[in-house]
């Protein structure tokens, strides 16, 4: 073990490549599933977040993400965080996709779910989070992901996979 | 600095939330940028590569991909890699999206590029690549994106903006 936080557990191995010869990998394990969140509702809309990432030193829009740590399931995360985030409370919940993010270094795995029939409620922020929430189309949302403004892989994914599904199913329910 | 080897850097700090109070950081940042490539011919085709990801212990399907080191572009790094994983050469290459993989934790960023007009060669594998190369229709790939089969979040992003794009403007070039 080379180092370890709240969140990442750096391991560092001495393999062997495919080909036989010494290789060396320096794993970063993830504590935590990254969960994203694509609210949607019978209008059409959805809900981004825009927060400041310390990695990059800079405010990011994104969809309403978070963490699913050891001991709650995916879909008990997701609800969490958007009601957390946005306050938003939804009757339903669909997995639309799961991905490894950075597979080269990391463990890391994640899901993004579509919260539907959604109702308002208060926001419950972590002490970490300093984030503004706006209410726009999926459509523009979608669009902020076609034209690069939005370069969170999570929030990619998930828009573009919320809006093929949309475009085949609609709005409803 | 907390951790190094030839890939990533993990450094650790102690600064302040938002809110004013003490939060602990650890931020892995990472020494090359991802490349991902889509090659698409004038059929509607692409390649997918098969390679064993130790991170994972598991062996993913996954578009031609790779680091870009300091002192290349990306767009040298895509037509290297292209070449180095399927022997492909390309005279048109379009960057279609960037993205930050996984930035709670990491800085690591990233470019895809599709490469058309392509001419066949002999692939030049690095000494760390066991892969399985597979020419497949541009649907079919962006299907196993849909169907959760790749799960790769460089190839979901490449293989979902490619389709939309050709949608739109067709596989000629």
């Amino acid at each position: 073990m080379a180092y370890e936080n709240d969140w990442i557990k750096v391991t560092h191995r001495d393999v062997l490549n495919p080909s036989g010869n010494p290789g060396i990998y320096g794993v970063v394990e993830f504590k935590n599933l990254a969960i994203g969140i694509v609210p949607i509702d019978t209008e059409g809309n959805t809900w981004l977040v825009r927060q400041f990432r310390y990695t990059l030193n800079q405010y990011t829009w994104e969809i309403p993400e978070g963490g699913c740590p050891k001991g709650q399931t995916p879909l008990e995360a997701a609800q969490r965080e958007l009601q957390e985030e946005t306050g938003l409370r939804a009757k339903n919940w669909t997995k639309i996709a799961h991905f490894h993010t950075s597979n080269s270094v990391t463990d890391e795995y994640g899901e993004v779910f579509i919260a539907q029939d959604l109702t308002p409620g208060e926001q419950a922020l972590e002490d970490s989070e300093d984030i503004v929430v706006q209410k726009i189309p999926l459509q523009e949302a979608y669009q902020m992901v076609l034209d690069g403004v939005i370069t969170d892989a999570v929030s990619m994914i998930g828009l573009m996979k919320a809006w093929q599904l949309m475009e085949v199913n609609g709005f409803g329910g």
